[in-house]
């Protein structure tokens, strides 16, 4: 059992509903005397200096964090928080998100529920990726979603020896590849044509971007797999990314390893907003 | 470790190339006087009257058994042989197999290597469903690759409800549903848009076939995880199929179960046979 | 210029909504004196006994015929007036369709507009389908949307052997082929992963049903080629069929010619009903 | 009939193969006393000096062109040649071409047949862009198979509004939009999910590069019709390419006009090199 002594609060600044959401937040919780600490610069936005913390001192000090932004929020927080065992409860500001599973007009009975530990969590599993250049690392990150290797600006396509487990795949031309976690599978690599996958499963899916090889289909490998993807290509611009952010620049030769994460991250989870009803809402109006 | 006693043998009769590799595997046995048990019909076609035994013989007498066959031929003897832990040897004739992991060419090397012990098994998932009708169970079979639900000669769209552990998915119209395990999901499920789903993982896809709600994607979960299928269609000849056999009339208002079956089926592999180059393979001729 | 002096009314029967709607459009035709004929099903159900017709004579006496129904309705009509040049006004019960231009609430205004010739009209090509046996014509038939070849409750796959003009094109394995017009795209073929095509095209796309080869693609081909599909399959229960009805068993061997119909039907055309508009409407709910 | 007097040679000047087989056809041309023009990087290449011209001097100077290389160096001289009536002969130096029609081996013969003038030629129509920045045109182009916006090295998405004939079709957003003549659809437009398009029709395909709306799909429309792209994105890096070349930064708010271009290339044609054999052969191999 977990006891919330102190709640952490972060925001997407640039919304103002989120900010407006938070600061009720916080009024509910000085009424019920429950002490929180604000992410720096989300401190800034809602005047909340005395209470202000960086990460790694909310990392320490916070019993569970409540987010209040979209996916791209806890895509955020999720780097911050990884293998912490800190609950994130992700408050849904406007569209509606995957993994921010509280709509706002919930939030002060969700806060009751966590203050109560009537709640139950999910682990999820993230992945890292690591690019070698004559065998020397030159970049490492990790993420909640994906890591996708495209040709960027580049108008030349990617070729890719594929590897799994040291065994090889396939080798393919086209715009890229995406490997995905279960999380990721309904984000980028369902617009690539790969299969949605249950956020509680331990797998990861290769997803090729637009190849220029017509039998090449998406892989479903297991969560301890490795993939090493043998990048060749003529010019430039080819970028790797993780949860869509950080671009770092790839060339000729790179080698990739792309693997599940060792730490993973905890989000809070209500029976009554599972997956396929969010899912089923998302299709609905027939956009992931 | 297995110690080879009695090796049972069952072929493909309508191959002439299965027939006489039997033939020579049988010469073999006998100059090496190892015992052998042969499948009824095949012992019919091979001429083997003494060492006749029907499916419930051999599953009482024998220490492995090989199949000269393609992976139609494997499909038949997973079902006699789910659950027993005795490998099965798929030896491939005719056109590459993804289960039947030995060319002719190398039957004799890999008879002396499973005398010797020396290979590996490999446990791969079954599925297996269930037909309600007013509450009744009409029907009831397994299999090792999928369960097709799909419209027969019937031009009216099958309207199916789905639900995964009595959680309501999605509903959507089509030409039918297939749900895969892994070792399927180079079938059926690939012609019909699904994700190549490594052998040795423990999950199940849900494939839709040709479904008119354009947002409808396939569907990984988990191994342990029950699909429910509520159907409605207007007018006759839906069925369900197992591995592409023994099609079962399907009514207006039946539900279909389908979960992993209680028991697997246990196949020989050998290392320089794995599924990333039998894939590729595959790929290279674009026929799955 | 068209002179409307004889209105033709057919109507989808198992719907009340059209029942009432052709009531009103009846009473609204007496109150200005205009002539009107009454398909013999669809009289039967209004008790116009004396302005029952069957299709010939509505051919011959009527100045543009009123559906009220769905798409369904209108590609039945399609058939009986392909050639007549007489424009069909089809109004929407129910769902949304594509060819259906007109909703309910519309309906005098359009019939207004319509008896003061301010409409345009859009022809659209229909297709049609030989089938020949041992060099003998078996089975022909005509349609507006699409020719479809499937293999029915048969779980042998069909194997095509495709030609185009009498040059061969490909051969592959599969549930099997559609064969669309332009507006057939958006029904099966779409289901199937064709392209939408603009109504107003003169072209056939070839869609193939889950085929077994992986590098097979929806082709299209000019409105003036011919397609020649040898169908060759073990087993039975292969059928072919035109529009969604009407099923011909076909044979293993037999040979299916399929071109565009030498004769169009003629839609009564709406401007601010366009093509973009109902596609976009359709797609809102991710429905074809 | 074309009186062929003087032959024009455009070559890949990187490909070995391309340099000897143009060689070859120049003894060829002496021998036979026929005259001859060589573009100008050629020209250096072959050392043929007297015989430089650059394109606009072969324009208006010769009856013919022989292309060495592949479909890459078709599209260059494609270009050149727009509008001029001058056939042009694509010889297949390395991987099977779609466009260059002819193997090296076939060469002399080739050429004896068009001094014979014993060929037929096709045209195929090519297509345009011009991007619109506050109403003013900053960019414009046009080539032989497509107009590709995507969003380069920006990890946002593009945000696409589409019209066609200034009717409003839909919003969507992704990694950008193909429009592809029918020759360009066996190109990136095939591996992003388009149809194959009988490169003798009159239509362009607009095809959304991994869109995340589930339900957008390829389009084909009438190649007289008129596609605008409103472009809407976040960040910089958008880009605009024609033929896979000549990258233009496009910005937030920039709108695009795709169309038919007013000239067409005329290409050499071999009837026993037609389409559908060149479409099996590419597919046998899996590559497009």
């Amino acid at each position: 059992m977990i006891l919330i002594s102190t709640v952490g609060i972060f925001i997407n600044i640039k919304k103002d509903e989120a900010i407006k959401m938070a600061e009720k937040l916080i009024d509910y919780l000085k009424k019920n005397e429950i002490d929180y600490l604000v992410e720096s610069r989300s401190a800034d936005c809602l005047n909340e200096k005395e209470k202000k913390a960086n990460f790694k001192e909310l990392r320490e000090k916070v019993d569970f964090v409540a987010l209040f932004g979209g996916d791209g929020t806890l895509l955020r927080a999720a780097r911050h928080f990884a293998g912490s065992d800190i609950p994130l409860l992700g408050i849904n500001i406007g569209s509606l998100g995957f993994m921010t599973v509280i709509e706002v007009e919930a939030v002060e009975k969700a806060i009751d529920l966590i203050l109560k530990n009537e709640f139950e969590i999910e682990n999820r599993m993230m992945i890292t990726a690591e690019v070698y250049r004559d065998n020397c690392e030159v970049y490492n990150g990790f993420g909640l979603n994906d890591v996708v290797i495209n040709r960027g600006a580049n108008f030349n396509l990617i070729g890719v020896e594929l590897f799994i487990n040291n065994q090889f795949v396939s080798s393919f031309k086209g715009d890229g590849l995406i490997v995905s976690t279960p999380t990721g599978s309904t984000a980028y690599s369902l617009s690539a044509g790969g299969p949605i996958i249950h956020p509680g499963l331990e797998v990861l899916v290769i997803t090729p971007i637009s190849p220029h090889n017509l039998y090449i289909r998406p892989l479903v490998i297991g969560g301890n797999d490795e993939v090493l993807a043998d990048l060749e290509v003529a010019g430039s611009n080819m970028k790797i990314s993780i949860d869509g952010r950080c671009g770092f620049d790839l060339r000729n030769g790179d080698q990739v390893k792309i693997k599940k994460a060792p730490h993973d991250v905890t989000l809070v989870k209500f029976p009554e907003r599972n997956f396929y009803r969010i899912l089923r809402e998302k299709m609905r109006i027939g956009m992931i």
